[in-house]
């Protein structure tokens, strides 16, 4: 008799984007001349830029070439891509990382999930509140947690809220977690977290053998010189962190589809014995059995961003969506709102007006302006009250979202 | 303390394709001016068809243009490549599968081992051997095994022999598993299963409430019109299997990355109370939460093979291969060999001769011929005394390795 994995039964059915495209298409049925304004799912809108097009291209040629075609490639990806990304985002910002401690893969919300198999049921894991969904949902996944309780906490799980009185960085949790999840710039608060911060989180994982498992998904957009790009910029880091990063918000790449995960060869977990084991060789061994590397030509536009054009467009591509942030945190400020985020990162976020719960807001705003945004509380319990802007869209867009928001009637 | 999942440390170290990188290299590295021909692992040589090219091309250039830029596909694909799937795949053969019940992947290989996830770490899962390595590689990875024994089987999996006296088709196992793997045309033996043979099968999952998995990836190898191309050409699969297809070997997709596997609405699987639980709303949940979509322009790409045009050039490709195959077979049948498969499938399957082992055999025919081919040992105690040809070279290449060896001294 097939035995399903129970663990799955503790996930709650609804997820957040879903429940938003919902009450979306009810709208749109319900008034079809409105003119809908998505800010609500982090997807980028802008088109891939032109050295990174024609590397796309050229990619797929030689594989319609009999002399430059390409079978199955290296699992972890091709020297070319591993290579620049060891010398660009890191050799050169002065963080010794090497290019066979980075794993190319097809996003890092694949990799934030499938970290987890390689570590032990018995791992207490810690994770912000508000946070991206998939952390929780793949630590319930694999095992490592007990059941949901009524404010969607599940057992097990060390929560570490982010408010307003902590500026939305975490405190050092009481209960000592053996992985903890780490993002910043965040997602959904668009904090950022200084070196003193980030050393703070190394100290602690130092102390308790633990792993700080840091997602640097959005670090092209920080824009202060002071807040680090890698969690490798700390100290002792290379002891006790994986970082991942992706190439979807950098550079357009949603649905072009790349991303990889850094494990420095100095990083250990532990059997029950006690004996440190080696983390890179688990996670290779997990990479090249259960995944077959990134399609060639996804990989050869990925390498252009480091091109000297690349680099460039890139960089222009992430001007435009920070200028819409810039927009929208001030003329949300200016219509009165308290708005936090959005400065190094493309996340705005809001505190709604008069008590409103997140999902009021969502309503208020979709009926009488109809923009779409991200409800905080779908993010966790201490999201309620709290609204998410991205800065993703078209500028038109945004300045017409932002003209309507102005005109709300409280 | 980050505690690691042990299941990993029970792996064997050595996989069998990077031991013959390993021997191909010391022997390369010692006879610089050897003229090698590689016919091992099983990676396609020839380029991508013009018509897939060119809709790979046309999908890249979307991701170029502001109005047709596409971010995050759903995750289980774009309805266009799903649909393309059930149409000409399934329903066109008469059999009932609707695009709802396929999920678009980057691979099998991703495929076969992440489809242990949504099942619990109880199921006793049964494989052939000779097999695939990474159908037991991930079984012991999710912790549904025992221990490593010294002949590489591992505890709590029920291995079932395919060998000369069974025909190479596996026996219906005594302990009855829970999950079990299937692989037709098999790779490695070359082996296809008739209509009478899946059918005992199905009967045999039906009556043991077991899921077949179920691994179809060089159907399109399949030249007798007799033999099913799925399982659910089978009463009563749709009950019992989920199937794993790939454009790799249909279409030279090994570097370009996209598969997909069909999960029927009436496949169950049961809790611990012996509750039914429908299977394909946890893949599809394993799915949405781990997993972001194929690439665009790839799935643009794997739609155009079903594209009138595409069909045909694809079916140059696999009269190629089999070509390849047919001149393999009949130079190792006149050489004196007793050779299987290599009809409906890209492998040829060769007994040794004079009861050399699969690595003396291997280590004979690289010294004495320069080829390279597969030891059958790798695949697991049964495939012993066998050796695995690959027909996916190219044909000056095939050719040139049978004169070699057909002169190789005993």
């Amino acid at each position: 008799m097939a035995f399903i994995n129970e663990n799955y039964l503790k996930l709650k059915a609804g997820y957040l984007f879903p429940e938003i495209g919902r009450r979306v298409r009810e709208f749109a049925a319900a008034y079809p001349d409105k003119d809908i304004i998505r800010m609500g799912i982090g997807d980028v809108t802008q088109p891939l830029t032109p050295t990174i097009l024609k590397a796309f291209h050229d990619g797929v040629e030689e594989l319609g070439n009999k002399n430059t075609f390409k079978g199955y490639g290296p699992e972890q990806g091709y020297d070319f891509l591993r290579e620049a990304i060891a010398l660009n985002d890191y050799q050169q910002r002065g963080v010794e990382i090497s290019a066979d401690e980075i794993f190319v893969s097809d996003g890092s919300k694949c990799d934030t999930g499938n970290i987890q198999e390689i570590f032990g049921d018995k791992n207490i894991i810690a994770i912000c509140d508000p946070v991206y969904p998939v952390y929780a949902d793949t630590t319930v996944m694999s095992g490592k947690t007990g059941e949901c309780q009524s404010n969607g906490y599940f057992d097990n799980i060390v929560y570490m809220p982010c408010n307003e009185a902590n500026g939305f960085i975490p405190e050092l949790p009481v209960t000592r977690p053996d992985l903890i999840f780490l993002c910043f710039p965040n997602n959904p608060t668009g904090t950022v977290a200084t070196r003193a911060i980030l050393k703070t989180w190394v100290d602690y994982a130092i102390a308790n053998k633990s792993i700080i498992l840091y997602d640097a998904a959005y670090e092209a957009y920080i824009t202060d010189d002071s807040i680090p790009h890698s969690i490798f910029e700390i100290e002792g880091a290379r002891n006790v962190a994986i970082e991942f990063r992706s190439f979807s918000k950098t550079a357009g790449f949603t649905g072009t589809r790349c991303a990889f995960t850094v494990i420095p060869n100095e990083l250990f977990a532990y059997d029950e014995q006690g004996n440190q084991v080696a983390v890179k060789p688990l996670w290779m061994r997990r990479h090249t059995t259960k995944f077959n590397g990134v399609s060639y030509p996804v990989q050869k536009a990925a390498a252009a961003i480091y091109s000297d054009e690349g680099k460039k467009e890139i960089k222009g591509l992430i001007r435009y969506y920070l200028e819409n942030a810039r927009l929208i945190r001030e003329s949300l400020t200016e219509a009165g709102y308290t708005v936090f985020g959005g400065i190094n990162a493309p996340y705005v976020w809001v505190k709604t007006k008069n008590n409103l719960t997140s999902w009021e807001f969502f309503d208020k705003l979709l009926n009488e302006t109809n923009v779409v945004g991200t409800p905080g509380s779908g993010f966790g319990p201490s999201g309620e009250g709290y609204f998410r802007f991205s800065a993703f869209a078209d500028r038109d867009k945004v300045i017409k979202a932002m003209e309507r928001i102005k005109n709300i009637s409280y």
